[in-house]
């Protein structure tokens, strides 16, 4: 490593070339060839946020970059993907990685991602015409009624099997609730669960509607423990399947209807309606639909929740994540979340970010897929492995950098005449909670 | 009252004239006359909603609108006070009640207003093209340094003689906190300082700005109870000189700074920042510049709190309200409120709607300034006494009916690593909180 060490290569890179003897054994007999490969690699560590990480060429030692410990070190496998992660990185790791051109060499992948995430320049103005340019060209696989059913399955259909392997038993797939740290990660999606029908202030006989409800647990769960009737909207056919199985098998068949169809063909009323996890693939287009479509379903006495992974801040969906893992995806920021509310005199009682919640909560799914990696090979492929790696660690690095938040957003018509007083009894549940009555 | 009463006077005045002899005995005699007249209140009863209401008219009997219980009878002196109230009820209702000209006989203001703002439309499209000359036209008095000045001083410089006769003892001129409904004003608003203390996770040695502080009270109590350094802005002599004084004789001269300025003149950084029924005088054109004045005074581990009315949608101040009670006031929605942090990549943690304590709060203060009105007439006039029930009844009714919301909004910088797990500690003190530190 010589000089180097330390030092940092960018600081190294601007030596002249008989210097930088660090950098590559067998380069340094070539000047020029150190010369543009240093050159390249110092532009891509400085899009990167010159994070304390090492580098592994395909023809030299490991390079130390910056000081401090190490988070990990990269292997680039040719000068090919050297020059392609440095076009796009933030399409061109993830594709690279999935094609095993790039690789990790010991350390950290969500330490690394998560170091990378907190360097880059947030917050773009999102009146500014490049933000508003983004705007126009994103969103191409767009949620029409065919094209929300197309992108759905694209991931959740994936197979009940694939998705028992790393689940929870409840086969929850949305950030759960750690009432304390110390919670297993199915102690902390029951409690999820319970903390959402508790901000629903859910009663028995109270008729509630779910939209998009994965493998239907906080469906059932509202039914058994709450005595409400829940009629649940997926279109995802497998967990569908899954979901009508387990609500016979639990005697909730006449309690728990789960209707195979687009949440957008919701005629009925409700006293509460309730989606978590479904909001990110509505598309920020359809967002003042959908407060019309809960303003016409919700009685003058309802509730409503919406859980929804969020933005500090309007961003484009990550490109990667949008070609492998979520179609049509849309991550919006709270403020864009409030264009539900705001047309139809919804009130917002309650907002709630569970941001470190879904960082723990991607961490155990992580953990649990790594130990299923064999299972996983074995269903699909290495390639597979990898892409399911990097969007699960990617997630979780970017619960950490802040770069996603996790909002839990109560609501209720604006003229609603029975609210809470306090949400002390969501915390306390020994407390009988005490109503406000506005004399209306 | 004749035959029209249970019937309603609206379908009363689709009769004949020879019908309605129910309207007026005095002016049966003037078939044209009473057509004109109960026309004109026909649609100024349509304009109001219809409330259940009496009204006296100048020469008649009290005639019964609606059916159901009279909330009150509204008393109108003359013609012309009756045609000024159509032409512009927002306006007009206040003004002309400020003269006299019309009045309540019997009956209760709150519901009235209640009722009648109940009945109102809302939720016009922001974007529509309405909405936006509306915006154009809006805050013709606006919040310049000189007129933030001149806007502030006309409210809160009235004397903290006045103020002392009806607000709790620790002159909290905000919406209080209470825990439990049968607190009392003066525990509520001890409560909702703690509350926003605790939300701001204050420590002693803390370095915390109030922008806005009032006479003072929130700025001493973190001092005094959570051991922090305050510095403490507002651009009102009288309570600048009020909260010196009251920190002096409390021993807290060396940890609470009282500054008569404007805050955006802050310059230094801190622990953490406050902000309690401010923003409503801010002035949407100036949330940009807001937010990034937290940015360069927050630190990375910073928090904030912003308390301040709010509402579902965005509206104009009430015009009535703009010209006698708050000039340059606006009260955004919370989604205009977010165009605080939305820019400089600061995450909102929790958002508290705490509409019914700002209802039950201005019940406490209305009732507490209708048994000084002897006191409050020696001290101005019968006039004044009108409009500071107006003003208070009108915002009583405005809360209850969700016209108007209370948020408290708290936010830290987006990368913040630290955050509590969740927010079970604000309501159980016995117990320490759990942190959740982000591997950052």
């Amino acid at each position: 490593m010589g000089d180097c060490t330390g030092r940092g290569l960018v600081s190294t890179l601007n030596l002249a070339p008989d210097h930088a003897r660090g950098l590559s054994l067998a380069e340094t007999a070539h000047g020029a060839r150190i010369s543009l490969t240093a050159r390249l690699l110092r532009r891509l560590l400085s899009l990167l946020g010159s994070p304390p990480i090492g580098v592994q060429l395909w023809n030299g030692d490991p390079i130390q970059v910056g000081t401090g410990p190490t988070l990990a070190t990269i292997f680039i496998k040719d000068r090919s993907a050297l020059l392609k992660f440095l076009v796009d990185p933030e399409m061109q790791f993830g594709e690279l990685y999935l094609d095993g051109r790039i690789a990790l060499q010991g350390g950290d992948l969500v330490a690394l991602l998560q170091q990378v995430f907190l360097r880059q320049p947030r917050a773009a103005d999102p009146d500014s015409v490049s933000a508003r340019l983004t705007a126009l060209l994103r969103n191409t696989q767009r949620n029409t009624l065919s094209g929300s059913r197309r992108n759905i399955r694209t991931h959740y259909d994936l197979g009940n099997d694939f998705y028992r392997l790393w689940l929870d038993p409840t086969l929850a797939y949305t950030c759960a609730y750690f009432a304390t740290p110390e919670s297993t990660l199915a102690e902390a999606q029951l409690a999820k669960y319970d903390h959402v029908c508790r901000k629903l202030n859910l009663r028995a006989g109270d008729e509630v509607v779910e939209l998009g409800c994965g493998w239907g647990s906080l469906a059932m769960h509202a039914a058994s423990r709450y005595g409400a009737r829940v009629r649940a909207f997926n279109i995802s056919h497998e967990q569908i399947k899954h979901a009508r199985e387990q609500a016979l098998s639990l005697g909730l068949g006449d309690r728990v209807e789960f209707i195979e169809d687009d949440y957008r063909n919701l005629s009925s009323s409700c006293d509460a309606i309730v989606s978590v996890g479904m909001l990110e693939h509505v598309g920020r287009e359809n967002f003042a639909g959908l407060g019309r479509l809960i303003a016409r379903s919700l009685r003058t006495t309802g509730r409503g929740l919406i859980h929804t992974i969020g933005r500090s801040a309007p961003a484009p969906t990550n490109p990667w994540i949008e070609r492998h893992i979520f179609p049509g995806a849309y991550i919006p920021s709270l403020r864009e979340i409030l264009q539900i509310f705001e047309l139809t005199d919804m009130s917002v009682n309650d907002v709630e970010n569970l941001r470190p919640h879904y960082a723990r909560t991607l961490e155990l799914w992580l953990s649990a897929f790594e130990a299923q990696r064999a299972a996983v090979t074995t269903m699909f492929d290495e390639r597979f492995v990898r892409m399911w790696r990097l969007y699960l660690a990617g997630s979780q690095a970017a619960f950490q950098s802040g770069d996603l938040q996790l909002f839990q957003v109560l609501f209720s018509p604006a003229r609603h005449g029975q609210l809470a007083w306090t949400r002390a009894h969501w915390y306390d549940t020994t407390r009988a909670p005490a109503w406000n009555t506005a004399k209306s």
